[in-house]
């Protein structure tokens, strides 16, 4: 009897040499490099260039990455028109789905060794487009395309808000960018792979996976996490707030645990720091990174025996907040993230380990039958 | 060192009791009914019922299913604008894409065992809409919402083609939808259950499976095996042809040999025996039908030793342009049928066996190094 591989769990669907993750003793590295050391050193634009080229890039290199982000901003009037023509009420990441296939049918091209990384590096910029459209759509603010800037984050920040953001805000943007790019194959960049699979185009793989993160078991955590602080409401609720939910209640407790993290997760600490460096300057901010504080602190004393500790998403809730963006932005600002380890991951799959994926399916039902009229069927 | 499951080959993500195949010896069943009895003793709805209930329904139940799928036809003024708004030569599943992707937005809700079988239906109701819609967009004609009809292959044909079909196009296209309604998990399948997997909704499934299937490797060999017949331009021409292309250019064959059958694909000849049918009465069609045949022999002279016979896409197309529809909307016709197979997979995954689709990816790139100044890069 064949065996169902649940959740594919355990399932080695490709090599890869663009995320490493040790779950046990909390370590992700990208290339190689601890998650950390590239906050601390890098930008997201050269660790686009190390996730697309595999190496860190020089300067002249990284010159190129940053022009060809800044040429990639312009987006086609109908997409926009498409974005602002959505109930503004439509979930966020449904309209960059929409976004997206627009743009599929507009610039989908076959797959091709020599433009793949030049097409993602696109695709890159056009989601920073998306993204800032799907916020000011559901504002009900006017379009605006990302500005040409040395940083990626800042032209995002400036176009989403109108202002110029201080270097803190740029800073903790980039390494939210950084953060959220890449994270192996979780069901979103499955579902990109199994779209790639089939030699459609990188937009459509990225629609597969925007499908796939809308999901409330996936993209969402950020935006669960940070909803219960806002329901707290104030630091010193926090305690009844734990007692009577998460204690007597038993309800989960969101932006903690990880199926791969058994202790915590290396993103969350730096999320932390983020997210206490923006609060010192924003009283809105600081009251929930406290409830946040808290919220941890209690939350380790009861799961930490688990080997249940915050996830990524416990804290990066805080820091989008604290940038300005509305709770529903939570996911698609992971979406834009992401966009850098879906098209990285097609493009290793599509390049070097390509194979059309067929699972099977068991079949478990009816012996054969013979179809019977239907004035005789009961 | 683990193994890599190459294109999940072999790995069973599910059970079913949807559809059976036996490669070897050429039958596929759905829910027990052999593909001949039911597209000889039954019509789509039908095989609607039973693919979400699982059994043929009485003559109540058919009633049901009808009133459902013609209540579904309407879809939003804004999505019908979006359909008509991409440009006229955007690739028709793309186009699909984008209209579902809208609508996962306007109507995408959470799953729920007493909603979701009616949700199915709807969803089927819309993509009859939404693909009639981008065939009348690409040909430069007026918006039709398909009317309520007793059946809903001749309400699919008369929105399309603003004309009464004959009972002889209806069964034809009616035994199409049949055809293509399932066919365990290909990709698309694939795609539509790994982010069923995350809880998001079913026009989301419905959107990534597109995105899927949109790839020439999956849903394109129709019409690449019906441009074949359309390069030989007539009869005459087919040994010549068959000779510099295939035999000597070793040209693939497309429409013959599939992963699964060994032999020949039961539904390729169902297809043929209505493409001979629909012929008798189109010139046109008569022409590429004699071509086809004449492939065909060709084709298992050369190849049937190695297993290589005709596949469901090798007559389709015949039965697809001889109802009027031009090649560029083969693939669609495929997804309007298997949108059923898609639905009725995610409701069985949802309901009965969900787990997070979460495989893994082998880390095989550099170990651990330290970030350089970027100065110092070379």
């Amino acid at each position: 009897m064949s065996q169902i591989s649940r959740g594919l769990e355990n399932v080695y669907i490709k090599t890869t040499s663009l995320t490493y993750i040790d779950g046990e003793n909390g370590i992700l590295r990208y290339g190689g490099y601890d998650i950390d050391d590239l906050v601390d050193h890098t930008t997201f634009e050269e660790v686009v260039y190390l996730m697309l080229y595999g190496d860190l890039p020089n300067k002249i290199q990284l010159q190129r990455i940053r022009v060809l982000l800044n040429e990639g901003y312009e987006i086609p009037q109908q997409v926009i028109d498409m974005i602002y023509g959505l109930p503004r009420d439509s979930d966020a990441v449904g309209m960059m789905e929409t976004a997206f296939s627009a743009l599929s049918s507009i610039y989908g091209s076959p797959w091709n060794k020599v433009t793949n990384r030049e097409t993602a590096i696109k695709v890159i910029a056009r989601a920073s487009t998306v993204v800032t459209n799907v916020l000011r759509a559901k504002e009900g603010k006017k379009p605006r395309i990302p500005e040409p800037s040395d940083s990626f984050a800042r032209s995002f920040l400036e176009a989403s808000f109108n202002r110029t953001p201080s270097t803190e805000e740029v800073k903790a943007m980039d390494a939210s960018l950084i953060l959220y790019a890449d994270h192996e194959v979780p069901a979103s960049t499955t579902a990109a792979l199994v779209t790639s699979s089939t030699l459609s185009d990188m937009y459509s793989c990225v629609v597969a996976a925007l499908a796939a993160l809308k999901g409330p078991l996936h993209g969402g955590a950020a935006e669960e996490a940070f909803k219960q602080f806002l329901e707290i409401g104030s630091p010193e609720n926090t305690d009844q707030w734990f007692q009577k939910k998460i204690v007597e209640g038993k309800a989960r407790l969101m932006g903690f645990g990880h199926r791969v993290y058994k202790t915590y997760d290396p993103r969350a600490k730096l999320f932390k720091r983020f997210a206490k460096q923006l609060s010192e300057r924003n009283q809105e901010a600081k009251k929930y990174f406290e409830i946040a504080q808290k919220v941890e602190e209690l939350g380790i004393q009861m799961f930490s025996q688990k080997h249940i500790f915050p996830n990524t998403d416990f804290y990066s809730g805080v820091v989008f907040y604290a940038l300005g963006f509305p709770v529903y932005m939570f996911t698609s600002l992971f979406a834009l993230s992401r966009t850098l380890g879906w098209t990285a991951h097609v493009i290793e799959y599509v390049e070097e380990q390509h194979r059309l994926i067929r699972p099977r399916a068991l079949y478990v039902g009816p012996i054969r039958r013979e179809v019977i009229p239907i004035e005789l069927r009961g």
